[in-house]
């Protein structure tokens, strides 16, 4: 799945700037790949972005209109059908990581068709996998790993890419999801795989490569998650991560979704990961901690880091209130 | 996926015994559901069943023609056409377990139709599933997990299924592989469940029942398997099971289809499969040890199953050497 850049960003009818936090997420990360916004009467969100029409998005040489936004159910809005024929009669292709497939609805798959457009729908995944192989391959892997379900794993490898291009390092951010894939213009929604093919997926992500390069592999989910756990344990096998992040929310009451769960304690959680992940490299060592701390003040986000640097000898950050810069002096020491 | 039953097992043009393999577990362990075999010129195979023809089979009571024949590929030979469409004519629904689907061979797809047939491809899932909740359910369960794929895991809880019943203990064995749901005439190919939902398609496959009930779970690939881990890790949670069996092939030099990778030590894959099975059912305990010593004599493979109940203090057996008793016993303590 290769997604053709510039993007035009489509807001629709967005009920409040949340729905529009796939958007979000692109303009925020890969801002000088987005010409622009595109927003439907009645739009509440917006990226801050030039507001564009569709024939100013392609004057600008946008050459995808990315669904930005989810409305109730993930479904494709009827009020949104309009504008999204008329970009496919300008030779947009159209990208959307909903529930529902723009190839699903008659219309948009018709006019693709007859425009010789493409429409992706980064949920699922668009070829075959092999089964993992388990051969070691050259090139360095850190992956995101978690305590639980979205405690920051795609901004963790988001920011350290950032971190490590700008200090001159090879490396690639490997999405796993679908916002991720939207903002990185390619990847696999791994959860989406045929379970067999899990690891063998994850092989594919994030091939062999240089032994300078660093692939930067965003996780999905929890080995400690009832619902999730094969897809997390898949990942960590095709990975075969040198390094992996342990990512965390500190005061989050129960699993995500699952009530009457409590999250693992780090300590467990690093040494189950570390156990597994050893099957396909003997050398991955979890390197450091990224924290979610948006629930807590300052001082006690500095506690928590502090402690936890204290506890486990690794460095803790949060990568919104500190940034990534001591998981990437840990990664290159 | 509820395969009508009685079955006639279809032995195509089977190169050798072995490529009927899926007719000789449904006609092993579901004698009573098999009311005959049909041959074509030039067959290998042969399950000492009454050889019948398609109107004998239906004269019989037949509901189902069973392709219990795997031919290089796993795909539907031409040889078999007329067969299977004069079948449907006759009012049999057809059922498979190979790689390629009835339902994608046009001519098949069309004359289910119009007769008003079914066609079960069983390593397809038919259905959507939920994600995994993890919520604690009534009855109980066993599951069969293992050091590799191909161990046994089918044979034993089957095995199981027969002791249990045979005492007058409620139980079900629950099929997760092809081979496993023809013979069952339901279940659900785990492997094949899209990722997100490896442990969801498990607790549909084993739903709440009554307390003195045991479900006997068909396990699949090994913890400890880079290319299938995931799926095995989905089905420990799912499965939510009270017992483990451990099962192995004590002389197997490498994990299947991995000649780089060892098998992993007994005591090393009981505390992680106990260690992960406890998430979701904190009473999970491995109650005995299930091995496939063919590869032995009679006097080595007595030696290993006792040295390896002294180092454990847990029954261990071999299915077909020695039955299952032992397990039993154990499980009803």
């Amino acid at each position: 799945m290769n997604i053709a850049t510039p993007y035009l960003l489509f807001l629709g009818d967005a009920a409040d700037q949340l729905a529009a936090k796939t958007a979000d997420g692109i303009a925020y990360w890969r801002r000088e790949t987005c010409v622009g916004q595109l927003r439907l009467p009645g739009c509440k969100a917006d990226l801050r972005l030039k507001d564009l029409t569709l024939d100013e998005g392609k004057a600008a040489g946008a050459k995808t209109l990315v669904i930005g936004v989810a409305n109730r159910g993930g479904v494709i809005s009827a009020a949104w059908q309009d504008t999204l024929l008329r970009a496919l009669d300008l030779g947009y292709d159209l990208a959307a990581g909903l529930h529902n497939r723009l190839i699903d609805v008659p219309a948009l798959a018709e006019r693709a068709r007859t425009n010789g457009r493409n429409l992706f729908d980064v949920r699922q995944p668009d070829r075959d996998f092999a089964v993992g192989s388990g051969q070691p391959r050259s090139g360095k892997r850190l992956l995101a790993v978690g305590t639980d379900c979205s405690v920051g794993k795609m901004y963790t490898t988001l920011a350290l890419e950032k971190e490590l291009k700008s200090r001159g390092v090879k490396a690639d951010f490997r999405a796993t999801g679908q916002t991720g894939i939207l903002i990185a213009g390619s990847g696999v929604s791994v959860d989406a795989v045929v379970a067999d093919f899990i690891s063998g997926a994850t092989e594919f992500l994030a091939p062999a490569n240089t032994a300078d390069h660093w692939d930067l592999i965003e996780g999905q989910g929890s080995l400690f998650h009832a619902s999730y756990a094969g897809v997390s344990l898949g990942l960590l096998h095709g990975a075969q991560a040198h390094a992996l992040v342990m990512c965390t929310e500190p005061n989050r009451p129960h699993m995500r979704g699952l009530p009457q769960t409590k999250l693992p304690g780090l300590r467990d959680c690093i040494a189950l990961n570390e156990s597994c992940a050893h099957l396909t490299n003997p050398a991955a060592r979890v390197i450091g901690f990224a924290a979610n701390t948006s629930g807590m003040d300052n001082a006690a986000a500095e506690r928590w880091l502090k402690a936890t640097e204290d506890e486990f000898g690794l460095p803790a950050v949060d990568p919104v209130r500190t940034g990534v810069a001591k998981l990437a002096d840990r990664l290159l020491a």
